[in-house]
């Protein structure tokens, strides 16, 4: 199969390398044997390459920048991210191309963050900040997280890693999620339609669910009014699944014990926005699921997992729905 | 036995009440039966009281200002707190008194804090945070923490119970202690002679050692300059152990990754020191170790432990030697 991999000079995805490609190949086998590989950073490369391709690996951003429409042959583009929004909606994708993504690769670092979040949340982390800021010692006192409850909206990937660690630590996960089929790592489920009834017996509320027409500002000012004041949230999903300005409101009113929040209405923060001087938040630079030294070769793993169960006529693992958006 | 529990206003920990001492006498059987409980929080009450005192249980701070000459029967002095700096050199704690801490009691918790903290470091939160203030976004990659080397000073309870959970995370932690007998959850043991050999590998430095006048200043500017720049500090033993205007220049130089303090050479710091200001440090007012929600309970729990002990002519279990100074 003719390969292409391309990543821009802008994106935020670190890009593949032929070592990284070549390793990735041997590892899996036959399936990664007798392909053709080009690799392209700029524009003019990849009009060059178009013709010829058949598989395109890129990140989302990268892909979205590309006319797709000069690759006559492409069957096959495996997004190196899997947030698919910014490509939502889809209508650049040619409909004969298979298009996958890399859910699954996140799930130990983001489950690594979002302990790291909650229990920077049970100890006042954000509001020690704070504090720092305006020289202010305040012995808040705190206790371990046993017995917490995590309400973790989406348990795929991202949300499954979290509720796995969270679990370690003896917290309480309810995972809403579509359906209400039994999650492994969670101690209940529930639907969408019932996060209401669990939002104020909520200590950490995680999001971790793609950014949808369905999610978008998911956590709005009635959402934040029914998590109790000791409440926590953390945000490894997508900015637009909070309404910011309703957040920040309820953060200034001291209506939460704080947030840590990875990712942003708007990215990068520009220097204007209201957020950074929010209190009670500690603000990371959409990096809870960056794993630099796993990351490629888990997404090539996963991509040559797609072309196996391609080529045994079975459904490839990470196709995105384009109708559902992920 | 006339036991007297008190804890001045001032103190930092959260008085013992008669229901806890109820409680926790009854959990203990025969040895918690037949005794005399009075309570006090003012001086004049321990003066009151002191004619009659056979055990004593109260924090270090505490113990400190009541002058234990006016109790000729005491026995049995059960310090709410582990550190003994507070008391050190011990020259007003009667000699024919034994004296107990409560060591052990804070491992579940500082287990947390410093999970907590060695993934923050490894995430770059306190430089996170240090660019929030300056509205600055800074996209700095990090991955999971499996692989990487804590070096943890002092594995008793706060040791401990930090190296249980390290490696849950796939941590390596090198243990440094007194011999250098194994201990369960540390994958190797070294002695403080060979602290400076260590360094060098070093991820994550965890200070969890009692503050003697052996390990005053343990992390100097030396030490500081052994450490990698990758590397990030962690104190949750006392500020003593560290040379502190040494470890704000360090971080001011950019030398190291960062550092989470939970104790400083003055407590609470003065609005003037310059620790407040120092970049990419998350400060937390000595914290890593409450757990109110089990603290008193736990404590009480021990000192029945010790009581048994006594009474069955074995050394109680945290018995505090006045020589070494914990």
């Amino acid at each position: 199969m003719r390969i292409h991999i391309h990543e821009l000079a802008d994106s935020p995805f670190s890009p593949i390398t032929r070592d990284e490609f070549a390793g990735a190949a041997q590892e899996a086998g036959p399936i990664g044997a007798g392909h053709q590989v080009t690799f392209g950073t700029t524009i003019e490369e990849f009009v060059e390459q178009a013709p010829m391709i058949e598989a395109l690996i890129a990140g989302p951003h990268t892909i979205r920048k590309l006319d797709l429409s000069l690759a006559p042959h492409l069957r096959l583009i495996q997004s190196t991210g899997a947030g698919m929004d910014a490509l939502a909606p889809f209508d650049r994708i040619p409909k004969t191309a298979l298009l996958l993504n890399n859910r699954g690769v996140h799930a130990d670092r983001a489950g690594e963050f979002s302990i790291m979040a909650m229990l920077m949340l049970a100890t006042y982390m954000p509001r020690f900040a704070s504090n720092q800021r305006a020289k202010k010692w305040e012995r808040l006192t705190s206790s371990i997280v046993a017995g917490k409850r995590a309400t973790i909206v989406g348990v795929g990937g991202l949300g499954g890693g979290a509720a796995r660690r969270a679990r370690q630590f003896g917290v309480h996960v309810t995972g809403i999620r579509h359906g209400n089929a039994p999650h492994p790592d969670c101690d209940e489920t529930k639907t969408i339609d019932q996060l209401d009834r669990v939002l104020p017996e909520t200590d950490f509320l995680l999001l971790a669910c793609p950014l949808t027409e369905a999610t978008r500002n998911l956590l709005d000012a009635w959402r934040i009014s029914l998590l109790p004041e000791r409440a926590g949230v953390i945000n490894i999903g997508r900015g637009g699944l909070i309404d910011q300005p309703a957040l920040i409101e309820a953060l200034r009113a001291g209506r939460l014990a704080g947030a840590v929040l990875d990712v942003f209405a708007r990215e990068p923060i520009p220097a204007d926005d209201p957020i950074w001087d929010a209190p009670n938040l500690m603000i990371t630079p959409h990096i809870s699921s960056d794993d630099p030294l796993r990351y490629n070769a888990a997404t090539l793993a996963l991509f040559f997992e797609n072309l196996r169960a391609i080529a045994q006529g079975r459904v490839p693992p990470t196709l995105v729905d384009r109708v559902k958006g992920y």
